[in-house]
């Protein structure tokens, strides 16, 4: 049945999508669900409801903990809403137009991880940091390889980058503190964790749909100069801690029923805990475009990325690591294998040696005022396509 | 004035020391500070103060969040708790021998960041596995190296450590998983953040003792076969992240002020941000020992570490990264320049290959069963030593 709310059809944001935000409407932070242009007001249409505990906080982290039951209940509960005629009565008055609305993150995030699960990025920066190795390190097909990220900078999309100062090092010459010079987008999508799992236990990739409740876009902005001279031995830093940015609306597991796609094809043996399973596959097609200053630059196909959901989740824990709530596994940044497939402008500008074409101008590394969105769209289970919340900021000038 | 408490004196946990820790003596969760053999049930004690608010939830969070003026309040109605003989009456009832309690993770981990700021620890890594370079990296001097570690692993002393499994290639040969066959220990000092900071805003080297509230001991136990197959190039992870303990005790900085020294000469010129400060120095005169089934198998000088806490702020938010209550940042693996000063088996059977006497036995990485424990002492402001709480942890077989 479609919904009876106006704008929905054809939005990207249909009764058969339903992300998962926290917003404001002049009375305090509320739970919601994206229907159309408008957000619901879930938190009052449950109010009467026995999964009404889980939306009341102003927070997802209640409904993310209660597991896969609680989300497939809460999940009918808002169908049913924006579905049922005779339900237009009582919900109608609960509905907010977004762009009235503020929107905040919408869970706590717990750790947060970034892994490095595309071939065509990683197999790019291989090529040009180490380009007297193989551009592919021996590990990458063994292993999803990933790094911890700071969790504390997480922000919700809309909120303004500050261009980071830092130590980078021209070649040859001594060390120097400023504002970076090479500042950089990496489209992404993240998995938020919902269920957790206990210190000791690896969770198998067959359990992915159990702890994990949804997904969203993310931007992990990146400082490239600051990147480079730190990252040596233990990875990256202060390269990426200054800011990550993530979508408002957490998309549901269950809305991406219909994009699900086997992975590429696997060149080496997986060892047993990383093989693909034997049921329906969890490569996902989504279709990313990132846009600076409203020119689409890059369209990254999310079905090229070698390492899938159920995989990272299963490399994480497999040394007992807990997944706790509000875990954020980023994909790492999403690159195809086309030039104009890249999720990265160190990619599309080949290392700021050929600049990109945007809009009327172009770009190697972006300029204060700049603004990037990261947006995405994937085949709905009603035979649409769904669009993902987008993921947006605005570059702001170093602070004095 | 010296404490009435029978059992302090001398015990490296007197008067002038007092640290902070969270405890069940058959009741829930409760704030206590350590004196002598006792912990003394600060929540209790305070109940009737006006710090009682920040006592009451059974964590140290609330505390931490406080900030300098609320430690040193809380400080001095602990001190007068103890030494006055006036309140022995009211007071010696809320004593609990601490053999006789149930210690707890004493705060809510936000970000746990490790570093790498032991010059002798780098150059003996760099030694090791890079032998064909410089062992020191480049960036060693001009930055304190750092990286974000998986903050939900984080344990208190005491909790049993399960041998990880994880995936490790040997020369040659193809990836295998398995139970590692190179777990260590890491000896560490470990900073905890009470105040936070905004997101935007670096905080100076001279604003260290306005937001860290003290220092805990920290094991970061380390794979170190999965560790170097999947370290390059985003650095250590899942042979870090199964497991990081902490001492039980959380000491405040107040108690580390006659332990405060120079930090060793500089040989490479700072950038400002980094600069030594003109007042009182933080390097720490911290004695650390490190024992293997009882047998100390190295005794590592903090005060020979590179890069003091004031340092690691300054760098950790030089981007604009804020801080947050119950951020962790450990100090990297404390490490001397004599043999026998080595705070990890790694440095101290040469990579394996030289086993270490410990008692009638030898190592050279930890067996199931082993027992780790890391001690340390420091000048107290009462012209005694005070003791840091240990860390310790039992290695248990790997899970089927």
């Amino acid at each position: 049945m479609s919904s009876w709310v106006s704008g929905a059809a054809g939005s990207g944001f249909e009764e058969d999508h339903l992300p998962y935000g926290v917003f404001d409407a002049g009375t305090g932070r509320r739970v919601g669900v994206r229907i159309g242009h408008d957000v619901l007001d879930l938190a009052a249409v449950a109010e009467d409801s026995e999964v009404s505990v889980l939306l009341a906080a102003g927070t997802l982290d209640p409904l993310l903990a209660a597991g896969p039951a609680a989300w497939s209940a809460v999940r009918s509960l808002a169908h049913e809403s924006v579905t049922n005629p005779a339900r237009r009565g009582a919900v109608e008055p609960h509905l907010h137009p977004v762009d009235s609305v503020r929107m905040f993150l919408p869970f706590t995030v717990a750790d947060y991880v970034d892994f490095y699960a595309s071939e065509w990025h990683a197999t790019a920066v291989g090529a040009m940091f180490r380009p007297d190795a193989d551009p592919l390190p021996p590990n990458w097909k063994h292993l999803p390889i990933g790094y911890h990220g700071r969790a504390g900078s997480v922000v919700v999309s809309g909120t303004p980058i500050v261009r980071p100062r830092g130590q980078a090092r021209l070649p040859g010459a001594a060390p120097t503190f400023g504002p970076t010079q090479r500042l950089d987008l990496e489209a992404e999508l993240a998995y938020v964790v919902g269920t957790g799992s206990p210190l000791g236990t690896p969770v198998p990739t067959e359990a992915f749909a159990r702890h994990v409740f949804g997904v969203c876009l993310l931007n992990d902005w990146s400082a490239r100069d600051i990147q480079a001279w730190e990252y040596r031995p233990l990875g990256p830093m202060l390269g990426k801690s200054f800011a990550t940015s993530v979508g408002a609306w957490i998309t549901p597991l269950a809305a991406l029923a219909a994009a699900r796609v086997d992975p590429p094809p696997r060149t080496h043996r997986l060892l047993p805990y990383l093989a693909d399973g034997a049921g329906l596959p969890w490569g996902l097609d989504l279709s990313l475009a990132v846009e600076v200053n409203g020119t689409v630059v890059s369209r990254p196909p999310f079905a090229t990325m070698y390492w899938t959901g159920p995989q990272l989740i299963a490399h994480l824990t497999s040394n007992g690591a807990a997944l706790r709530r509000g875990d954020l596994l980023a994909s790492g940044t999403v690159s195809g294998p086309a030039p104009d497939e890249a999720g990265s402008l160190l990619e599309l500008s080949a290392n700021g040696t050929r600049p990109v074409p945007c809009g009327g101008s172009s770009r190697t590394f972006l300029l204060d005022g700049d603004v990037v969105t990261i947006a995405a769209t994937a085949p709905s289970t009603g035979g649409g396509r769904l669009r993902l919340g987008e993921v947006t900021g605005t570059v702001r000038p170093a602070r004095d």
